[in-house]
């Protein structure tokens, strides 16, 4: 039986049964884009600006919401228009990371309301089960889809070896909530404790520090090419930030880019099918 | 030589340049208190309410601001009177948990603004050592401290064997900025490479999961009474939160179950002295 991976995002889309999960599956084969643009800009006009610009190229725009210095209610209403307009998911990278009753307040209340408008979100996996227990309380009955932190790709990194294993159990075991990982590669089987059938286990794989240009940071990330990560890793989603709006360029600049991560992240899928 | 928990807090005080650290083990002396109250409510007016009953009591004050709804400025300003009137520190409980760049702006902007506020924040070690150099580029030129998590009190949590063993060299690499810890149990020579020198070390314990008349929530959050904490366990300070202002009861209520606490934890303390 061939790796689920190894199958059209078409195909994988109908075997989903959570909705974000399926509608983002749905929207890259829609839209030929694998590519997740982040947009880590900290004024609410610049934000919309450059998310209007990006939106035809991206299933999914990725958002730090709590850095926006003017962040209101309209810019909300603003990104949800975008995300129509444009067909694209939202995913607020909010990294949770608390016990369970702390993250249904996070998620649900507070100036954000992330769950509110956020299409898919994250967590780490770090408190154990209630973690996921309490974001699902919010999230099931709104269609929300949850990613968890199995890996990181900054250096000295602690999810690894067993903390990696627990993550992916922890996820087996909500995979109604649960629709893959912030990771560097497929996580199927992975902590597999044998009795589990994971032969068709299908988790979809976000895969940030992705680079054409550039090899690290300064502050300690460290980036691989979008062949890499999905022709070589099996990633579905690349993420992609500074690497297309950063270094304070106009518009078109932006739009070139964005269209070259798109174009060389969806030849890397197409070439993992043959 | 003693172990540095079995010192007073005033001695130790003493012995830590990070001026956050100092200043709290001051207050606790100051007031006999070393109990941390969360105040997890999500309006502003019943947040400064229970902040303004509890006060006396306290020696940090432990907040979500990202829960509350009718979030300002004025907000910040308020609490910031009540830590002079009442003489306690203030702790964002935000767990940061990112790669240095995003929590540096996590930190420093955004509606909340947590650094130009928050005495103490804390921060998860697994993203590596970025999110400590970055938060301490934002948190140290103002006089903060950082908590790193090193365990949890939740059922499941990860964070456990060689997890805090990399915490705690995280922490012991970043003695300017890393004050101590949120964990159930003292961190000294944890994960020692031997060539240190952790025979005088001394890091803070901050231990949650504090409750005198319950053994667990149901959403996966176990307790503890704070003797077994504070004078078994080594903890510095106790965080207490719905075991004092939770069940819709008035202030008098509110207050004399801070006073108990208080009194429980000091007690603890002093036996733990001598």
């Amino acid at each position: 039986m061939r790796p689920t991976f190894t199958r059209s995002y078409t195909e994988r889309a109908g075997k989903f049964s959570n909705p974000a999960a399926r509608q983002l599956l749905e929207v890259m084969a829609r839209k030929q884009s694998n590519l997740c643009i982040s947009v880590d800009v900290t004024l609410k006009g610049e934000f919309l600006e450059v998310v209007d610009a990006v939106g035809p190229y991206t299933c999914l725009i990725k958002t730090h919401i709590d850095i926006i210095e003017d962040f209101d209610q309209d810019l909300i209403t603003q990104l949800k228009n975008l995300s129509s307009k444009h067909d694209f998911l939202i995913f607020e990278d909010r990294k949770f990371a608390d016990i369970g009753n702390t993250v249904v307040l996070q998620y649900s209340k507070g100036v954000h309301k992330i769950a509110s408008w956020s299409d898919i979100t994250n967590a780490h996996a770090i408190p154990g089960p209630s973690i996921i227990t309490g974001l699902a309380s919010v999230g099931v009955p709104l269609g929300r889809g949850l990613l968890l932190l199995a890996e990181m790709s900054s250096k000295g990194s602690l999810a690894s070896g067993s903390y990696t294993e627990g993550a992916v159990r922890m996820a087996r075991d909500h995979r109604d909530f649960v629709i893959g990982f912030i990771a560097q590669n497929r996580m199927e089987g992975i902590g597999s404790r044998g009795f589990e059938a994971e032969v068709d286990e299908d988790f979809l794989i976000i895969t940030p520090g992705v680079g054409l240009d550039q090899s690290g940071d300064s502050m300690g990330q460290q980036y691989r090419t979008p062949f890499q990560v999905v022709a070589e890793g099996g990633s579905d989603v690349i993420i992609v930030g500074r690497g297309i709006y950063g270094g304070g360029v106009d518009i078109p600049t932006i739009q070139t880019r964005a269209e070259r991560y798109r174009a060389e992240g969806w030849k890397a899928y197409e070439a993992r099918l043959k």
